[in-house]
């Protein structure tokens, strides 16, 4: 027997409609590429969205076509998103530090129509213009006075596109399963894959995106959304913000320490996210300057593990509570939120703080759990480390165009790809990529904790930790250095510093040491490449 | 284009699996209708719901079939919520408060297959039994030491039919627009009307009712749902709960002032919800009794409209912040919340509450608009006053049997029934139920205003307004009044004493005196039976 309530789609512009109701009045802040701070209201954005759609439409575009955007986190892109998605077509936002030749696969791949261009990436997009015959135009996302000189074919002005419009649309209805963004992994081995989400997973993650044991957003919040557009949907802040009227500031192009400070405090900003890299910079930025922090309440850390000083540096001395949170592009992205839980707070602070390092605890809508290698459920007691899965209404069902085939398992879960425990608070803890554990004698080695571990001593600037074949116990680790500036530690000291901080079968079976580490574009650790090179690399032990 | 998200069903199983496996250990206290308080957990409700979902499958019901409950709000009672909402049954919860002929009608109109009664109502099914034939059986929430003497045939006792069972149970998935529960209107004019909910729309109204602008439900709360889960879902709270492992207490019976004060104070309640009359009964007993309330801090009013003294009371006497809120059994209920907006924070103490005497701003998937008879929508000035209609994925569809035909117009709107004005920062005030509204020259008469005003009048005990035949103005208010005991007041002074308070052309034109007023059984004021009586009433001004 069905359910008699109203047959009604959730969908993105139904965000729009609210905010432009219930809160016309509340501020969107940028700061543009331009350089000067812009302000305007809910009721601008949604005026101005609807001028877009009347633009997309005339340009003909229509329903189903990609639509790319190349571009920081300002009140523009803002509206693309909102118009694109609004009109049933798909907003894909283009990471700009993917490889050129990883941008030139994914447009294409995506088969986009028209991209939107924040004035940093004119040059970009010149040199791959020629690649791209999809395209059939590009929007600078500025105003005449601005628009550049450039050798693009068919530049269109931004500005002068949505003034010719008028504010009178509608925005169509359809099924919630229609696709509504797109937003490729940066993958480490091989292309990039699309994930492609639709109204249906962006509305329901971004309810419980919102509520108070995940980014807890309400109208009163002042948002700063540092993590960026391109970044999996900014961690659904630019659509939770607009389902409860939270004023919206967004940082441009500009995310040093200087300029994040300047907004978190002239803006009055509550809430902020971003990943590791930045807070560092705030920190370094405050400590150097001797400044506070007046407004902010909770600042979420995620993209990668954040690191214990920089949770306790965040509430001892700023007086922000961190959430340490976890998820990827193919979970919308969130997956586990680090909020303490009830009777946490007779702990003391120190204690806190360890859970915080965790990655948080799943919310309604994750299934979460970790397995071994043949699909069998671990325990939940946070020492068992697994193959994590996850199921649920924002997970990736399949990437755009079967592109690695089937990534669900028979039950309908997505492996990951981390390596993971959760204990039995719920509380999940990465410890390894899968492709990157140890598999010693049947037990599992995480090269994280090895790195961490590593890193630990003085002389050593970087670590990577892979496995290499051996003969009895089937993989063991190298751990691989690059020393600091002017240090001369060697294989033994190395070894010597690990003993006391690792389980004694985990000590690597040698040490190799090396100028530098390859990276991928967005900086991430490419132990492919690492595998490779050492492919052929016998250890002492073998 | 559809996105290739995960297919997943949102099912209220869901939140019992969650809360069992991430808030295993936070508790459920109950009050019993036994007498003793009663503790225990979410692992244990999940446990005890499995065997339950076992019993009810050897009792030979299967997927659709209608199970009814007359309980209170206490842990057996949630049990039976998942049990039979998890296995694919619809949960119908009865309004004890209903006329007995009333509950007849509901438990054949849904052709409830077992009835699960609390000892309170035992009494009360036994004398309707013989006029309930489909009902196959009554299960008593009790275990064997409490098991009444009893005339109803097929008894059986709740805690012997799970203590036989299994707990070993695999909640099955399902259509998430599978009908999940049924709570009928308790009806001013004729039978009452089902509602019949899904699991779509109980699992998205819940997320949104968790929301910071909402109910704001988190994981450290310890939530108190006073108002019961036959009074349209207890607005979400047992859902709600689960969604973010909040402590839950269940009130039972008892909701006297020194009752919910002991489960206030002794279970450290965050959070509480219920309609004015038991807030009366409490802040009364506060008041004898001089106590203070150390834990709370918010108190949902809702049901009907909250005084300003009350909510003045709750935050400047005990500081616990008010939420006024406005829903009905068709809209889940949540429909408005009267959080306070961004800026707000700086109005005067006094202009908050004026703003918190409204019913509250609409939540993101409600859209609410107000219109003319003709359908025409009317400004969001705060002033005009027309017909309320909403529409979302959570608000009726049509009523269980298509009970009183189409109820949404071709917009897919549906008419609430209430008169409201809605205020240009989003804030609706309810003015009257629109067919108590006078029509009088084509202009609207708000009835409940008048009858506000005239019982500020100290010689007035309860006042009532209702539309009287006028040859010139089609209608013309009746002021009906019932005098205080030892009260004589007359028709001028009653009249003179409301004519600075109310608009001159919508003064009264005649006063009638009354013994007593006719009610509803769940005590509204019921005015089709007053109109009746005044018929044939002619107006001194006819």
């Amino acid at each position: 027997m069905r359910g008699l309530m109203q047959d009604r789609p959730l969908l993105i512009s139904q965000l729009l409609s609210f905010a432009g109701t219930y809160h016309a009045e509340r501020e969107i802040v940028s700061r543009t590429v331009e350089g000067p701070i812009h302000r305007h209201t809910y009721a601008d954005m949604e005026r101005r969205s609807k001028q877009l759609a009347n633009a997309l439409k005339r340009l003909g575009t229509s329903a189903g076509d990609c639509i790319g955007t190349l571009a920081w986190n300002g009140y523009r892109h803002l509206e693309i998103w909102y118009a694109v998605s609004g009109s049933g077509m798909v907003c894909h936002t283009i990471n700009p530090r993917l490889f050129p030749e990883q941008i030139r696969y994914i447009v294409n791949h995506a088969d986009d129509r028209y991209i939107f261009v924040d004035l940093t990436f004119v040059g970009l997009m010149e040199k791959l213009e020629a690649e791209m015959p999809g395209v059939k135009g590009f929007v600078i996302m500025t105003d005449r006075a601005h628009m550049p000189q450039t050798s693009l074919k068919n530049v269109i002005c931004y500005e002068e596109l949505i003034a010719a419009e008028s504010a009178d649309f509608e925005w169509p209805e359809f099924d919630e399963n229609t696709a509504s963004s797109l937003c490729y992994t940066s993958g480490t081995t091989g292309n990039p894959k699309g994930v492609l989400y639709s109204h249906r997973s962006t509305v329901i993650h971004s309810m419980m995106a919102n509520q108070p044991d995940a980014l807890g957003l309400g109208s009163r919040d002042v948002v700063l959304p540092v993590v960026p557009m391109f970044h999996a949907n900014a961690w659904s802040i630019p659509y939770g913000a607009l389902m409860c009227g939270a004023k919206l500031v967004m940082p441009g192009p500009n995310m040093d320490g200087a300029s994040i400070y300047e907004l978190l405090e002239t803006e009055g900003v509550t809430f902020t996210a971003a990943v590791p890299t930045v807070w560092l910079m705030l920190l370094q930025y405050l400590e150097r300057e001797g400044k506070t922090l007046s407004a902010l309440k909770r600042v979420v850390i995620g993209g990668s593990a954040a690191p214990r000083a920089m949770i306790e540096t965040f509430q001892r001395k700023y007086g922000a509570q961190v959430v340490h949170a976890w998820g990827m592009t193919e979970t919308s992205p969130l997956g586990t939120l680090g909020q303490l839980k009830a009777g946490m707070e007779t702990m003391s602070e120190d204690e806190q703080i360890t859970v915080q390092c965790k990655q948080g605890r799943a919310i309604f809508g994750i299934e979460m759990k970790i397995t071994d290698d043949a699909g069998k459920e671990l325990p939940r007691d946070g020492k068992a480390f697994g193959n994590l899965k996850v199921r649920g209404p924002w997970v990736v069902g399949s990437y755009l165009k079967g592109e690695g085939g089937q990534v669900l398992d028979a039950g309908g879960w997505f492996d990951t790809g981390d390596v993971a425990t959760l204990d039995p608070a719920g509380y999940m803890q990465i410890t390894d990529r899968s492709k990157d554990v140890i598999k010693s004698g049947g037990e599992w080695i995480s090269s994280i904790d090895l790195e961490n571990a590593a890193v630990g001593h003085p002389g050593v600037a970087e670590a990577a930790v892979i496995g290499i074949v051996h003969p009895k116990w089937d993989e063991r680790p190298l751990l691989i250095i690059v020393r600091k500036p002017g240090s001369n530690v060697g294989r033994d000291e190395v070894l010597d510093f690990l003993k006391d901080k690792i389980a004694k079968w985990w000590m690597p079976d040698d040490v190799a040491f090396v100028d530098e580490l390859p990276h991928t574009a967005t900086g991430k650790l490419l132990k492919t490449k690492l595998r490779e090179d050492f492919r052929d690399y016998k250890l002492p032990t073998a």
